[in-house]
């Protein structure tokens, strides 16, 4: 892989114009400690924005001579940046929103290693982390006071087909047009479809303004570089945070056909919006897709159904191929979420109503006995079966498709699982259509076998 | 074809908000007088913007039954559409894009129609007429004083294919990265690509107001629509006001592939260039595309180079397959522009500088007589000659494919022209490879024979 | 007298920013033609602005070798003064809102001369005139469309005492509180009192944009020049089209004591508002004071009752000594106003909805034969007697102090006046009133002695 | 005395507007807890902006029964207040102004208690105290980055007379017509009168945005209650912070005539210049006042020269009754500031490279034991000199007008000061001058007895 590659200095822009010399001196300190190769990564990412590749291996071994040097000078920080990139300039200098987002990434990087020891931060409740996630997305300048509920979060795959990905595009359009704003993972695919979408809508429509909020954390920036429609960029450490942030931040959620990845989002979703105290909560979800992904849909809509009832079922909708109806929906249950906020005087700019359990923030590790100890029956109330559900999804991936799953399995055989029959073939069902329809890549192309069995 | 339709009641937004009483009298007649088949034409194609139809005649049968009425009301104006297309509106509300070049089509027409009998207005001499065009512009706020150059003209054939317009779209974003402005002629293909590509590249550089200029006439207006990204459209009574608009407010020009039209463009550019005032008048203009229209390009090189010489050829530049050099290059073109304008005072924002003959400002009919009496020798000064190359192109072009030109053949026989060999032989070479490259269809698919002789 | 004079060269700002070349021409004529002593006369009021002399004649003869050149060239125009008064300079640089006044007067001046020969304006008819006192303030950015009706005229004298003047500054800060906006002659005295209670209140109530609309003529701003917060002047080319435009573009106006011209004006304006077809249009008008001016109001008003009637104090509200209470009711009339516009969709920025007969729009020219055919007798309409009782003020406070109504008394006598007893000798009156309280200054301190004679 | 109150509710502006829920939390503590009797006391100071009463304990009697509640809601924070003073609302609604100041009071009492607990403060170091000014400063978005050196120090009396109230006026006009900006400390007197000037300057140069910063600290506000110009207001936690904060901050200073506290600042100033890291650091320095101060002045001027020597002199100039000429050498003097902080690339919104001692930053006591070993001889360092003077005259202002001061004395005599009688002597006659010219007040009206004596 031929590369061009350029050595320049910038400056910051916003928050950190204005710093204090002990910022600044902390700061130069992650030019060079424990915090540098996490940034240096999450500034390769960023300059390799819009390029082609989205292999994280590819780009780091590409540019393995990259460096990202922080200079403090009295009037504030300097970034150096030695073997760079050449794409991410235009005659010499960085594109505006390239170093907007590189300056976003020092910033969330510095704030999470600089607030940790802050008496202020208390992770060890769930207030404690909520309360961090706030002050996070407060810190990046994320919550803006005042303006109406119009955030509309859109999961779905990085890496689907074409069809899919110009369905997300008209999605973001109708949206736009409705001057709704978007916020995703920050990506390619569904990450960045709606964005393009909206940001011709908007054009359309003569907003300026709008806002295109990428959610990242440093284990997936690599992979998922921010596509260059992004204009808010936060970087939020560890992927429970980030959900966390996808839910208070955004107003609405649309579910685009992805992978697995996309499943255990949906999963993780059900599983707070049917907390009893969220009950009363309105917070529009609607499952969409082209026609072509009708089957797939419906097949998830079937699992729901199945594993978690009807009521589960009525927190969402499902619109096939109909771009226009999935903003007129969304931007009706967004009406109902501003009556209801205007009515509680809950702020509009992060839901602090929503009721998240501890349980939905704190990462699930799944080793046998972890795995062993998941209640998968109808017997525990709906929201804790979701959560339960969501776990055991993460660790049959895991076992099927990663290193430490895999090897796990090797070691110990199968995951022994207790779930009712009803819950475990409609999963079975479920992760064996998205093998077949190359949703999941088993290692190897291998066949897919589960890594489990049920135990009754 | 299937359509659907709106009723609708609209109120202006700009300069027509605040009219007198007579003014809004004088308009609402323009609602039943001579100019309301203009207008409700401009509408209809306004309102078509980013459909995919662009036949002007398919969308004028379609909505035959389209009305536009104009209601006056003491605070002024209101439009009342009456079965108007429904992709120009969401949920029951016009696209504000939509909206605003309605507005423009209605505030240039009636400027049009009012200005004429106005002692202000002098359309019998050659500076009447200019500074007809720069009220004009003027009335339709286009000209903002003070901006420096960054205006880049467009110019190329409106159904490319889809190699030369995503070459367009590339070229558009690296003048746009560079915060250049589009201008273009308004419709599709190389009138759409260069400002898309330049909306992308806006966006990624943060620049907020970036221009595309959008200028047209109500003969096209119908068969090239505004695209949706146009966000300044100004219709011009005619061709030659339209050309003349185009190079006093553009600071450079980019030539791309095009058909006859475009040669002819490029024809009338040259004759003003080479004219002897203009000599020291710095003006960029770069001939571009992609590897697969070097052919082409080179042809025109040449045959610029056979019959005008290479004086001529010195007046632009070729660039092939290399955006980022076009950008490049139009950027340096632009800051001699500026340094120019400064050292003598001159307006940024409109070309008073530049000599235009009258013979550029008035229309060309030609009639068999018109066309003998053209003097196409290298005996007359270069840009008298380019001058009547593109009048004899113009007929030429008019006797193979439009109908009154086809008609004055079949009656009088070919054009008599009184040229030199070489000069009518690249022509007539150039014109036979336009045919064969499908740049100029010929009436019923028909062979391509030469309209005129040459009489020595 | 001392003085530092300075020679500067300036440019333009606004909308002479953009001319044509034609344009540019015309304006350079202004700078040797017959429009030259106007425009140095302007130009000498506002340099003159905030300095403490307000007599026109005493800054025209200290700065006789004043002299403003109009330079053309391509970019636009320049403007050279020689020996300008020093103190409209900062360290050599014009102060902005000096340069801003100076090409405000330059615009207006220029607009007058050149439209008079357009086919569009129509100095023959009512609505003609209405027409062209809209088109001069349009072009003089006047006329904001969609703003709220808040734009507050003051009228008063521009020599009240201190006061008077303090009251004034009240009064204007009250309605400053408010959001309200102020319009004046653009004087000193009233004219500039409320605009400066008005300053620090916007400031308070951090409103930007604040409006301080200064509305002169020519025969007038050497004497009254413009108070330097005045932040929008308009030049109207005579006291008639002056008075015009305070009444439809003020959407409430309040008298404060002044002179004789204040007298005049009021009786102006009741006259407008007793006419039949302004029955239901609401304009709200207050006459106010401090407790000091209580007698003079009061014998004002009772003036009112005695010759148009309680119908006549009907349309206005006295108030002492109260400024809250004026803002107050101030505030509640323009409520009235805004619902009124509403309902007939008539615009907010130009009162099209009253009538004003074309008698008030032009000139009154007090001949003895003009005065004595003069009905003032209860038997006409109120709003004619309104009209007929303001000649006759004029025609007296003529034949007392100036020049030429001096002149025709001592040639043929006193006027003699057809007018009712009960209406003359309340006139009669008010008038020695008036030079009681130094409101008039009579020539040499002389005796007030009537300059008329009833004839019954 | 009477009074006007009203009962209203009010919802933050600006960085109270998204807090968390931990945040209002604290918050609503304020209104009960030990800072409750402080933000009331800032409040009440604040409702009685531009009342005449400057009399702290009067207003506070006044408005004993006046109470602010904090209420908490889910979506922020709301204020309660009871018995409020009618003066500060308009149409019972809280004056913009009143309202952002109160807020910005709650911010900076919320931030300073709830930062103590900090690890990122450190009071116990001369480094950490300068940050924790800038923290206060930056959260109270009082630091803009990029903006060019301009604001101006106003240092001076409260209680100054009417000729020279009006000189501070006029030179804030002329530093206003310079586009500078104003900072003093926020009261009546010199803290109104340079930004009453600067308001009228910058409208009449057309400047929107300028600053009007008052510094203030919890001890001072009811006495010197903000003045209505205002815009930024910012309450430090104590006298030391505030100085610090105003030579931070800002880029020059011009001190007029005062009593001894202006004294003190003065002495305060020179210290921290005459420091030899701050050698080569420019400030520009003006003491300056109407002619009728000259004597005033002179007599101060000389006191330095006796004292701290010709270098110390060196580092002001001394304009006496020239208000442009002050703004003209301030300037100046702004511009090599800029170049300098250019050159060593130090912020433009704080002074980062001024070096002040830790004894700048801690309040001085007037014990007997302190005054002893203060060390009053030209054989310590200038700056040390400086800054034992200032304790000095400190310390026997306290002895003759504060309560605890003259306890003191009253129980242990007079304080034996170890001074150089060339150095006491000049400060005798300082201090006697300023009894004389009313400048400081004695207890009781009784006559100046030193309450010190110099022991060698």
């Amino acid at each position: 892989m031929q590369k061009h590659v350029v050595n320049v200095s910038v400056n910051p822009r916003g928050s950190l114009e204005t710093l204090s010399q002990r910022e600044v001196h902390q700061l130069s300190e992650a030019g060079s400690g424990s915090t540098y190769s996490l940034f240096r990564q999450c500034a390769l990412a960023i300059l390799n924005t819009g390029a082609q590749i989205d292999n994280a291996k590819t780009i780091l071994e590409a540019y393995e001579d990259f460096e990202v040097r922080i200079h403090q000078q009295d009037r504030g920080v300097r970034l150096e940046l030695l073997n760079a990139p050449a794409d991410a300039f235009v005659d010499g200098e960085m594109i505006a929103s390239t170093r907007e987002m590189l300056f976003s990434a020092l910033r969330d990087i510095v704030y999470t290693e600089s607030e940790l020891g802050s008496p202020l931060i208390d992770l060890s409740s769930s207030p404690g982390i909520t309360d961090y996630v706030f002050q996070l997305l407060r810190n990046a300048r994320t919550l803006l006071p005042g303006v109406e509920p119009k955030m509309v979060v859109c999961w779905g795959g990085h890496s689907i087909n074409s069809e899919e990905y110009k369905y997300s595009k008209k999605v973001g359009h109708e949206l736009g047009l409705r001057s709704l704003d978007i916020c995703t993972g920050c990506g390619p695919g569904v990450m960045k479809g709606p964005m393009k979408g909206a940001t011709i809508a908007h054009a359309k429509q003569r907003i300026r303004g709008g806002r295109y909020l990428g959610l990242t954390e440093p284990g997936i920036i690599a992979a998922e570089a921010p596509n260059p429609i992004v204009n808010e960029l936060v970087i939020l450490p560890d992927i429970e945070k980030r959900l966390e942030a996808f839910v208070r931040v955004g107003h609405g959620i649309i579910i685009f056909p992805g992978g697995v990845g996309t499943a255990e989002e949906f999963l993780y979703l059900l599983g707070i919006l049917l907390h009893p105290d969220n009950q009363g909560v309105p917070f529009p979800v609607i499952l969409t897709g082209p026609k072509s992904a009708e089957a797939y849909l419906q097949q998830l809509h079937d699992f729901v159904g199945a594993t978690l009832g009807a009521d589960a079922q009525s927190r969402y909708q499902v619109i096939i191929d109909d771009p226009a109806q999935v903003a007129v929906q969304m931007a009706a249950g967004l009406r109902k979420v501003r009556e209801f906020r205007r009515e509680r005087n809950d702020a509009f700019h992060f839901n602090w109503l929503l009721k998240i359990e501890e349980g939905f923030q704190r990462p699930f590790d799944p080793t046998h006995e972890n795995m062993a100890s998941l209640q998968l029956t109808r017997a525990v109330p709906a929201h804790e079966l979701a959560a339960n559900l969501r776990r055991a999804f993460s660790g049959i991936v895991a076992g099927n498709v990663k290193d430490n799953g895999i090897r796990r399995i090797e070691e110990h055989g199968p995951y022994e699982i207790r779930g009712e029959a009803h819950i475990m073939q409609p999963l079975d069902e479920l992760l064996q259509a998205f093998v077949a329809q190359h949703r999941m890549k088993l290692p190897g192309g291998s066949a897919y076998v589960p890594c489990y069995r049920v135990v009754s």
